[in-house]
């Protein structure tokens, strides 16, 4: 049996978030068999993604090389209503994704030993962020 | 039970048009719960994103950026037999991906409200791709 | 029924490999119905992708522009434990993500005629890499 849930979570701008604790506790309210857990967030100014968990630098390393694959401001950009980091968001949100896949099993991700999932806020300032998971079955 | 059908969709060469409406006229026969549909491009020359559907600069600005991560004809290629826009419409359709996937609930996909979905044709002669659309729940 | 296996793959350093035939035979124990296999390899310093099976040079490029997206040793990375390919791994992984999912029908992969499914090393030196197939019907 399919189960969705969502949730909301507030982002303080820029930067990620991790999500795998919520992510978790809704898979794990469906203890049996194989499956996937889809996770989706409701946006194309922020982005999901599945990286390690471990060293925080990663996470900065790769702030990093987004600035330089869609730099603020950058003069070629037409769209820019609502700021430099307006197309910026849409563009890193397009290279990173809007959605993840999970195997589970049993109650649990199949997530590697060093894998986090992150919400990636791509605008500089905080937004309120909804997040649907489905867990097929 | 899961429900499956192609389509195909002509395109006028490199650009992105919505799909949506096709995406959701498929879901839309699949009245009943909760699950996840899976819209998938059958080649390797285009690909299927989520982003913006509200600015179409957006999409403008976002082929400026693709022109940069992988340009046209650039000298370090060397699968080069179609025309310059073969090894970067490879390059481009690797970066923005083959599938998407959309929670639905109730013969509605869950997209967010400026949501929409796009095949962008990264060849830049038209083409005729075929699209596979699952509905899992 | 879900049906879901796990299998390793001996990579020899940086490039792709095919794993379509070990996906495909998977697949294969799923005789019929209509559905999706989801790939998901756990770690972050590879990844999943779909791309051209044809032409060896497509994936030679990809690399060439993969070191150009994420460059080896780059001075700005802080995360360097592992030596210089350690943060470019994670950002090619970012970019190339860590799952690919294809629809199926009747046992069989609907790939496109091109489309073959690669792990991608982003270490220069082989790993033992853990890939879970979960087929959804």
């Amino acid at each position: 049996m399919t189960h969705q849930e969502v949730f909301e979570f507030h982002t303080k701008g820029r930067g990620m978030s991790e999500v795998t604790g919520e992510v978790t506790a809704i898979v794990a309210r469906c203890p049996a068999g194989a499956g996937v857990a889809h996770v989706f967030v409701r946006h194309s100014s922020c982005s999901l993604l599945i990286t390690e968990n471990a060293a925080p630098d990663v996470r900065r390393d790769l702030e990093t090389l987004a600035g330089r694959w869609a730099p603020d401001g950058d003069p070629a950009y037409r769209h820019n209503l609502e700021g430099a980091d307006d197309m910026a968001a849409h563009a890193r949100s397009m290279l990173s994704g809007t959605f993840v896949t999970v195997p589970v099993s049993d109650g649990r991700l199949l997530l590697g030993t060093w894998h986090g999932i992150y919400l990636w806020e791509h605008r500089t300032r905080g937004h309120v962020r909804e997040i649907v998971v489905t867990v097929l079955r």
